[in-house]
């Protein structure tokens, strides 16, 4: 792909930001344009962000020249370069390739600083990939499918993303594939609060890191609005019922026109439908049917529907409403979760056309009648509205990592509440871009007993896609703490006993691990364990998680290096500061390997995706099929779990699937329950339902849907270089 | 200007929406190429927004070519014409230029349809203007700079912002001058409830009316999202320091690095100089320094900051926050205004740089220490987190209006609970761009007691820049009202009495329209009445309205005709339906001689800018100056406002401006008091302070900072048509 761009890599690895801040994004229209996409299929939002694209696009998929990205180079180099071939992790197939290359390049070396225009220079242009395209594409053939979980975490995190931004640059660079990422928008909270941004790490980076962390091109923005909106016209409602009779309700719903005729507006007659009254005319009403379609008598305390604020702001959580003197006393109890977590988001993430998205917005139930009836906000005539302001965002944002790959950002759910999964559409779009050979590698969150678990049994049910290969990355860090280790703690050094060799205690923690393999291998799918190596980890442990993993079922476990190593191992004829050429393709250490690995997955599945649990089966007998594969021996419900199951299989919403909020920190509800627990039961402490994203949501434990501020959040060091517009301190 | 297009004028008027669908955007880089910006110069947002221009922008002001507008038709003419000069409102010069125009035209009429490709067709883009376009356009001349406001309205709105756009259509096209109009950004929140979007109306819109309502550039959600975060680090910082020792404060905010040492972060110096503190180490603090450092001990009962939504939610009006298990009884009653009324968009709208936003961001007092001094973003360690995610909107968003005249969108406080008035920053780079001879036009929001005596008070004192010309649009029915006529009702119809004519009625409500004639005058600007007629108005009352204009000093009365006349006397040259050709670029009845008589008025300007006070005196003192333009015979302040002055004089903030939070129906508090009232007493219920916007905040009588949705809401017509993405709905 011509847009790559050669990083130069220093050592040791420099922070974030300025990684970022070192390379000049290139012009979207640059990425648009590796994808066959023209300026006029596509909108952009500045220079390196871009929506929507048009119809014309189809015509171009699959065709366009290739570049021979082996011949481009670019302008880092010196004319000095020693050869090192000492690299840690490079496989001897790659040394050899590289060495190839190098005598290649030393014989040229008049044009070593010869490089294609277009990646250097150029305007900027970011483009975004519309949702119609999907329809054009129809009868494309989809590229290969790859979704990257991970084994469960510790609080560090085990470079999950970098891993999956890594691994594109490894397939599209060096195995010279067409790939996309598809990745989730980072929420606004946590780049403010403890965890700071999102865009991936080291070498491997979705860039400008502040357009990506920030705003972006403000889907998260307009989930936040539109579900407010929805709130707002909730308590309002309640307000106006409570002070009207039927009739002035009916009169105000319907006002007159010019010539003083009431009407129904269109959305109205979704509600009639509903209520099974076929009239066209308000007039018409027996006043039962005017209580019926005016009144819609919200119990207030079935209220499932909550305001969000994509910040992280605790004291948000429990609040009463309504205390101004004139709601005339209709307080009522309620709190905020963070935006990611509105239902909204889910039915971003999950919808596949702005028809569907439609129907899923007016379906969502936000509460039910004091008849026990669900309310849903086409009742509340939000539907259309709701849709109007989210037209946009259906739309994914293209961007690019730092080595020029294409990324698609699109969605942001976690996935301890929520689902975890960037969208559908993304996945959708991109699978028809990259064509027959491509790679779409997208990104589940935290563990992969809830991140793939969902990707499994929600969103590939919906998207009708099927992944060939689950990547499942871990570390020795993780595994020696699955294996007993002390507590991990962010923020903390870690314990001695994590940085040093301990073969038992990694063995131990490979319980875990093997849990997870077994559990995603039941899918049907190729699992290739990518173990993310950090300088502190020897040889022999490695060796004793590849093995445990093929143990396991794999069908592949390959090293890679972290950044953290200094990316001696990551670069392929590249440069470093001390004159060294590094060999090999594996940016930041991801390595080519885990490419091969993944592409020969892909490419040699022998069975078709199977769910964990049909859908025809009732809402206890799903959560049980979930609990048994976290190693729970049985699923206990409160009352209040008990209470809502009924009602929502009353009300007919048993066929959905199960998205569990539980602790991303072990397979069952406790978190400091680590390795693979057995034996112990699930507690379902509550259960509600996304109705219009379209699962049952039961919660195990106590999940917070806000987070808060530590004493010391990471804005203290976020700042604008006003001189020059540049953001300082964003990690 | 080439890129005007000629509308075809359909009568009886269509729906704002269906007007602004009829006509195809041009790509908002034909509007940007009009103002002699080049594609490198700005960021696209889509086809029809833009932002960021470039630094190279100066070399291009002011230079090109010009474009005969006179030559240039639409293609929407039919061959058969017949000529109707029987125009209401149109003057003998614009008739007898219109007769010249239409015999070149019979005369050619085989190049009827020839036109210049750029109006009809083309590509859609709209560029955003930077703001650094400003720094280099110092030293170039500014043009001709226009502020409408209005006498007090009634709630059906008096057409101001019609005037604005009709305005700028008429000096851009008939009059052939190069105009850039700057606008507020609607909220959200009336987009949904009662108002409906706020474009413009009939042939004076902006358009895409659905991007001009929703979500625009995303200027109000960064200030949603800013305003946020600043609340939750409050609550958040006085639980932390509730629960913490001085010492586990200071090294929880100065946390050890790798090597083990503890620094402050840049945004702390900040705080220790205001403290008086000079040591740069934290170990090197004393005991006393540790404490007022680190420990901000926030008063929860002065915290004055409040959170925002975009959205007319009245249940978030007064609420109690806090009551979460882990919030250890830490509740606060609270509650949340309207975006458009949060400080930071007051700082949004005044400032002049990116460097003069970060010290205003940083200002913002937020409340007081318990020992009475003034707690600030910075001190919290914010300022320039909230720059940061502020960045993007300090630059204007560029778009056009239905005839393809420029557009400037920032900013959008309103003003009767805020300062009223777009950015400084949009009318700075818009007075370069149209240089020596062009025009700014601007709208200050309500009547001229509020919005444009803010203009004047406040935001010219911060721009330094000055005005020639003050509109101030007047309709006979307002008039009336202020004369003593029926109660005018939102949503309900006109009394008779406002539909027949009565001159008595109308002259003595002018005495309305007098008192803001002689306050507008006395800063200095001639001032021009534009008397808004509608098909119900008779000539007798216009020609009343005239002459009490002149009496009161006004320098021109003009007619404008309502675009609810049927436009017939709005085109220029255009057909109608009905086959004829009416005279005058004076479309939605604006008025070519509103143009010439505002181009008059700024040309013949005998005085300089005088503000109605100093800054250099008391707060009450600069209180009863303003109160005394109302007519007010004396102010009483309540005790919260007696000891919120007694404050702000004692913290230092006297020598700021004063924004009067009112009514926007009367002069006085009380919104039923019409006309002129005189020998009231103004009430002050209390007085609050934006620091970082720069202004004082007095609040007369109880002004709601949140709308609430009525029962039934605008959106529930509004919708998504699935199949095409088009908006439906959207008034």
């Amino acid at each position: 792909m011509s847009t790559l761009r050669k990083l130069q890599v220093v050592s040791p690895v420099p922070a974030d930001i300025d990684i970022a801040n070192s390379v000049q994004p290139l012009h979207i229209s640059e990425i648009a344009k590796e994808l066959h996409l023209s300026p006029t299929h596509y909108d952009l939002y500045g220079k390196y962000k871009a929506k929507r694209l048009s119809e014309d696009a189809s015509r171009l998929i699959n065709t366009g020249d290739e570049t021979n990205i082996k011949s481009t180079f670019g302008d880092s180099f010196s004319n000095e370069m020693v050869v090192d071939l000492n690299v840690f992790g490079a496989s001897m197939e790659l040394i050899r390739w590289g060495m190839h290359e190098l005598s290649n390049l030393i014989h040229s070396e008049g044009d070593v600083r010869a490089y294609d225009g277009k990646i250097l220079e150029g305007t900027n242009n970011t483009p975004i990939v519309l949702l119609s395209v999907i329809d054009e594409l129809e009868g494309s053939a989809d590229g290969y499918y790859v979704v990257v979980g991970g084994i469960t975490p510790t609080p560090l995190g085990e470079g999950k993303s970098t891993t999956t931004v890594g691994l594109c640059q490894a397939l599209g660079a060096f195995l010279d594939k067409k790939v996309v990422t598809c990745l989730r928008q980072p929420s606004q909270g946590p780049t403010f609060g403890i965890k700071g941004g999102a865009a991936g790490g080291g070498y491997s980076q979705v860039i400008p890191m502040d357009e990506f962390n920030l705003h972006l091109t403000g889907d998260i923005h307009a989930i936040t609005a539109s579900n407010n909106l929805l709130a707002a016209a909730i308590d309002t409602r309640i307000f106006h019922e409570s002070t009207q009779t039927d009739k002035a309700l009916l009169n105000r719903l319907c006002p007159p026109d010019k010539e003083g005729k009431r009407t129904f507006s269109n959305i109205m007659f979704r509600r009639l439908k509903k209520l099974g009254i076929s009239k066209t005319k308000p007039e018409d009403l027996t006043p039962q049917e005017v209580n019926k379609f005016a009144r819609l008598d919200i119990d207030p305390d079935s209220i499932t529907w909550r305001r969000v604020m994509d910040v992280n702001d605790r004291f948000l959580r429990k609040i009463t409403v309504g205390q101004g003197p004139e709601e005339k006393g209709m307080v009522r109890e309620t709190g905020f979760d963070i935006s990611v977590a509105s239902e909204i988001m889910a039915v971003l993430a999950l919808t596949t056309s702005l028809a569907d998205m439609r129907e899923r917005l007016g379906k969502m139930v936000i509460g039910n009648s004091k008849a026990g009836d669900p309310v849903t906000a086409d009742d509340l005539g939000l539907g259309g509205a709701l849709t109007v302001l989210m037209k946009d965002a259906i739309n994914p944002t293209l961007m690019q990592t730092l080595e020029g790959t294409p990324v698609l950002v699109h969605a942001g759910p976690f996935a301890n509440i929520a689902h975890g999964n960037s969208s559908i559409v993304a996945d959708k779009i991109a699978l028809k871009l990259v064509g027959p050979g491509g790679f779409v590698v997208t990104e589940a969150g935290f563990g992969a007993d809830i991140g793939t678990e969902k990707f499994m049994n929600i969103k590939c049910r919906y998207s009708g896609l099927m992944p060939q290969c689950a990547v499942i990355v871990a570390t020795i860090r993780a595994l020696k703490m699955h294996g007993g280790g002390p507590q991990v703690v962010a923020g903390k050094p870690l314990d001695r006993a994590y940085l040093t060799e301990n073969v038992p205690l990694v063995e131990a923690g490979c319980v875990n691990l093997a849990r997870h393999i077994s559990n995603t291998k039941a899918y049907g799918v190729n699992v290739v364990v990518a173990v993310n190596m950090f300088a502190t980890d020897s040889e022999a442990e490695v060796n004793a998680v590849r093995n445990a993993a093929l143990s396991a079922g794999a069908f592949d476990a390959v090293l890679c290096s972290h950044h953290a190593h200094g990316g001696k191992g990551a670069a392929f004829l590249l440069l470093d500061k001390d004159l060294r050429v590094a060999v090999g393709w594996d940016v930041d250490g991801v390595g080519v390997d885990l490419g091969i690995a993944v592409q020969k997955a892909c490419e040699n599945v022998t069975q078709p995706l199977k769910f964990l649990y049909p859908l025809d089966i009732s809402i206890k007998e799903k959560i049980e099929a979930i609990a048994k594969s976290y190693g729970a021996s049985a699923v206990e419900y409160s009352e209040q779990a008990e209470k809502q199951i009924e009602m929502y299989s009353k009300q007919g919403f048993s066929g959905l699937p199960i998205c569990m909020a539980k602790t991303q920190y072990s397979f069952s509800d406790n978190a400091s329950a680590k390795g693979a627990p057995t034996g112990f039961i699930l507690p379902i402490r509550d259960v509600r339902a996304s109705i219009g994203a379209g699962f049952i949501y039961p919660l195990v434990g106590s999940m917070s849907t806000m987070p808060g501020l530590p004493t010391r959040p990471c804005f203290y060091d976020i700042d604008l270089d006003t001189s020059t517009g540049k953001v300082i301190g964003l990690s």
